[in-house]
């Protein structure tokens, strides 16, 4: 899975019909810093997060085998609201 | 998913049989200012699209389970037209 | 397989079903001074390892068919504990 | 896919069965002016193509189901000669 | 496939069922002129190679479908000793 911090999402009026329902958020991957901004991807929301909020994400063939997601043309997708990072000093 | 943006097309005699009627675009990935230019990818068209315009893709095993793509020998696809990017400022 | 070192973990209480019960660890790719830092991985732990270990991880669908993550929403699993690395003078 | 362009050609004696029969070209991806060099593949030549062409190719799982990889050991396979590549000026 | 130099291997007691008995090599992939030193992978060795040669290993769920890598939980497996890259002049 990777750490990322929510960004914003994208709006879609023309899309694939399996896509239709879920919010399409824009996530970016964070350093150890939780500040440092790496890849960007677009993640099927099945949680309900907000900007700003840390969550992990599953990319790949993965993402189609949530309980939300299941046989969607979906390879990105958010499983998990991330309340803490615990770093060795 | 990645965000992309349409930069042109390629056109191919010779290929697979199962790519045969796909639009062949050259898509390539765009930053949080939709400006910066990322990563390219040759992605199967299931929408319709032209130059200049904004995109979700979907690469990997997932690319070839759209309505359209289903069982081609595709590794990224088209599966939405972006209408707009929403960041937080 | 990718040659990694536990950094930290992450602590989340909203997540996939699927992921409950696994420690998710913070791992980093290390180069062959063992030190240099490379890409971060959420990963599943499988073995019970420990800030500052060496590990092997698997990614993509593979870290969904160990005994422990078959059939789970997890991209990335801990599948071995490294004990050496034998590298060519 | 991926655009890019075939720089030579790989030997080898002792290998995987699946792979005897295949031609194992070096194929380098290219950059919208086609002349920048990029990452490195191994794929197997389904179509017959000589240095300097241009090619797209499939990676990962979908490189094992074009006619002739079907099955195969193989995660890069050429599935298109490019014969042109169109840039809005 | 990625064209790479095997640079060493890694020792594990600790490990996943399915791993034991592979021989675990650290690989370096390389680029045109055999030398400049690239990503590192860990990856089942199925043909015997040692430190110094060049082969082909296959990644992602490819990996797992060789004669001896069949269902184990390995996403990176040598499949060709290379005896020779043929480039352009």
């Amino acid at each position: 899975m990777k750490l990322v911090k929510i960004m914003g999402s994208v709006t879609s009026t023309i899309k694939d019909d399996t896509l239709k329902g879920f919010k399409l958020l824009m996530v970016q991957t964070v350093g150890t810093d939780l500040d440092h901004a790496g890849e960007y991807f677009i993640a099927a929301d099945t949680i309900g997060l907000g900007e700003g909020e840390l969550a992990l994400i599953v990319t790949g063939s993965t993402a189609k085998h949530t309980e939300t997601t299941r046989g969607k043309n979906i390879d990105a997708a958010i499983v998990a609201k991330v309340d803490k990072v615990n770093l060795e000093k």
